[in-house]
């Protein structure tokens, strides 16, 4: 069934002159060329005529069968993805059952359909017949994550999110689990085929080099691209795709190291939270969106208790495997540079595993901000602090983030509004009990944040509202009934909820 | 009280070594220099702590203050409006009730609070509690228009949309209208002072030259730009803002040719129709940003009686001075140069106005696809074609449109729906009767639309949506109610609609 090849407009392609950039089972994976990318996206745009005139129901229809088709086929996904990942089957399994449950998410969001924005305004005597409603952009292009090989790739949050809108996709899948991701878009694509939808629906390339990415950002045809992976990756499709001769938004998530600040009346009060810490930095190896890389901790003391707790928690507790060697070397590298910032900075690391922990006082973290960057992997940096106001002089040295927490007793009350006040205009998600890691599916959910955490701080890239990525308005002006889209139809075929005349209702 | 100063921070300041760019009524205008820019932003920052706390209700009081500065110099604005846009009065007060109006669409906004897409999930046994909402972005760069000295200018729907969203405003004045923009810029400094909100909340900037523009959109505290104006000025500020270290938004409204498509039973139906297009053509003496400049016309016959009526028309109506000697001397260029497309492009023009007026067969049209872009004045091109297969072919010639008209006999259904079908990816807004000048400040606007119509077609410039350029979301998880801003506290303190667990209602 896995076959390394690339799948365009429903088939398998055959490799032309590319050379294989990976084995997996005795199969060898190529490259998609320059030429799949231009069928996949003259498809695509074919594909639109028909997308765009569906109705939520239709896509509804797409993602239940592709649901079906997943279900139908995990036990060989479960087996794909643990033996490219090395991620234990629990992991599998919740990435798997997340998956299912964010195409299902988009199901109940089409089938109330509020998220069309249907708005009529009836004529009056100074103004026309005027009706507006979110209409889909047109051809995406989607990059798999390296890290969540199921639930940020070929069938994740972005490529439903897509399909939900009524967008055609391309899938760039990621080449450290190449397998997994032909395997899940081979499900989808016989889902469309399935239901009655144009090939050109969803195309799936293979590819190890940037030649791929950089020829479907800049093909004319593509209308947006959504990623998830390291600063660099999506600041060049970022900027690729701003020099075009027609600009396109691309929605890039490009991590966050997650400030968590620990006020002192928490550090005695919580028992368990060091260990709790401790388990957010390494779930996933600390391959995670919202690992917590960067923890400040109101102490004076580098020998406080709480502290020792936390550091020997994060280098003693077992860490999976990384995803990718290529990874794991990144991630030993900045590790190993982290030496040459002592004496300021103490490193701890694990004689056994790839945990490792920094100390360093907020002082010497303002003179090093370099330290308040990403070291993707199991790593965290302990920040000492002493008091509120020392700890508000570090704000200007931390960029945008996913999320910050702020930890506190209630005690603590006047200092925990002072911090949450000061970090707002830099996060997304502010928490102030728990951990970072775990981003629920829904609608009040923002897994996105000011750069460069995201591209585009307006949007989320998990929840329902991810949707509104991929749409755009359209407003019709005294348009014959029968022209209309049944969205925007006086009679409500749909049974929609919209606003009409100002008031919002099912009407 | 017009004084050639900037504004800042409440305040004329010194003109310092900048030279007189402007003489009106013997005071001289000065550039403002980067030092006046930096203080602006650094002004603005600090207004933008306090206005980001405030409820919906303070800024309303700000807006219906600003709506009784405007209205008690309403004398004074209209004779300097006058005095230098040589616009008649009837415009001058259209304008301002415009202005005046869209005030009031966001005040009415800003009371009914959907706006704010306030959201609570409460807590189960397996999410925490998330309560979601739009927050405003931080300083924000209005840049004015040349052709709307009022209702796209310093208090026009920009700059009001985003202080409605909470956004400190820093304005960059036109300098071609430069003491209009100064007296109304002064009213709403006034009104801040009034309201006893921070004097940074609002700024005004004089300057004729580039440079005041590059320093602000560069400046790193400035958050987000509102441009409505030309291609080269639009594209030249998004450039910029792309390649910033942290890039901003940037909406630009840079102009469209507003296509509309005459089907062959409509040039007889029709008596009127001439007269109406006619005048969408030259209003404003053609310096909207939604008159006709394309009307493609279903004959073979360039003798028709309803071109040449429409050709008389154009010609022969009296059009009102342009805005400013530099746009008609420009247009004049253009209009010479369309002398180069002769024998294929027959050109009339007016012998005692501006009107001008080509016609051309939609195959030469399709050769020559220069001839699709924007000339800013009173000109239009009629376009012949044979039938709607004729007219597809010109489709991929055309470039992103903020309107598109589509204007047929009720017998011709079936051609009105193939066109379109056909035109939808290219427009923000499609009419199916009228006239695409006159646009209404509703929420079912949508002045927008694909680039080069706009920088981001997933906005409005004009109607109450266009707040949502200001706006981007944020998520409380697990937040103490007495952090909450008030908009999601439990007991819904601010009276709003909300969803809650997925139902919206006042809740």
């Amino acid at each position: 069934m896995i076959k390394g090849l690339s799948q365009i407009d429903g088939e398998y392609v055959a490799p032309g002159t590319s050379t294989s950039f990976y084995q997996y089972q005795n199969t060898s994976f190529f490259e998609a060329e320059s030429n799949h990318v231009d069928v996949a996206l003259s498809q695509a745009e074919w594909a639109f005529e028909v997308l765009k005139k569906s109705s939520p129901k239709t896509i509804v229809q797409l993602l239940v069968q592709i649901v079906s088709e997943l279900e139908h086929h995990q036990p060989l996904i479960m087996e794909t993805y643990q033996s490219e990942s090395h991620f234990p089957l629990g992991r599998a399994q919740g990435e798997f059952a997340r998956t299912i449950g964010q195409i299902k998410a988009f199901i109940q969001l089409l089938e109330k359909g509020q998220y069309l924005q249907a708005k009529i305004d009836h004529s009056t005597d100074i103004t026309p017949d005027l009706r507006k409603m979110l209409v889909p952009m047109g051809p995406i292009g989607i990059f798999g994550a390296s890290n969540f090989p199921l639930a940020f790739s070929a069938a994740g949050g972005d490529t439903i999110s897509a399909l939900a809108a009524g967008c055609p996709v391309i899938i760039k899948g990621h080449p450290y689990h190449a397998a997994t991701s032909e395997l899940v878009a081979s499900c989808m694509i016989k889902a469309v085929k399935e239901s009655k939808l144009p090939s050109g629906t969803i195309s799936h390339l293979h590819g190890s080099s940037h030649a791929v990415g950089e020829v479907l950002v800049k093909h004319p045809k593509l209308r947006g691209v959504g990623f998830t992976g390291s600063y660099s990756g999506g600041k060049a499709l970022y900027d690729m795709a701003q020099k075009r001769t027609i600009p396109i938004p691309v929605f890039a998530e490009m991590g966050s190291v997650n400030p968590v600040i620990i006020l002192k009346e928490k550090l005695h009060a919580n028992q368990e939270l060091a260990q709790q810490l401790a388990d957010s930095v390494l779930l996933g190896s600390g391959q995670f969106c919202t690992n917590p890389g960067l923890i400040f901790i109101e102490t004076n003391d580098d020998n406080h208790p709480f502290v020792n707790e936390l550091i020997s928690k994060v280098i003693q507790s077992q860490t999976g495997q990384m995803v990718h060697q290529n990874i794991l070397k990144s991630y030993a590298e900045k590790i190993d540079q982290l030496s040459q910032y002592s004496p300021h900075l103490k490193l701890f690391q694990s004689k056994s595993n790839h945990g490792a922990c920094g100390v360093i006082k907020i002082s010497d973290l303002i003179k090093h901000p370099a330290l308040t960057h990403e070291i993707f992997g199991p790593y965290t940096l302990l920040v000492l602090f002493d008091g509120v106001s020392d700890f508000l002089k570090i704000i200007p040295s931390l960029s945008g983030q996913l999320t910050v927490t702020i930890l506190g007793d209630q005690s603590e009350h006047k200092a925990i509004a002072k911090v949450s006040d000061a970090i707002r205009h830099l996060a997304g998600r502010i928490l102030y009990s728990g951990v970072p890691t775990g981003v629920a599916v829904q609608s009040t959910m923002t897994h996105g944040g000011p750069f460069p955490a995201t591209t585009d701080a307006r949007y989320t890239s998990v929840g329902t509202d991810a949707i509104y990525r991929w749409l755009r308005p359209i407003t019709f002006q005294d348009c014959p009934e029968a022209l209309l889209p049944d969205a925007l139809k006086s009679d409500n075929p749909l049974n929609l909820p919209r606003q009409i005349n100002g008031n919002w209702g099912i009407h």
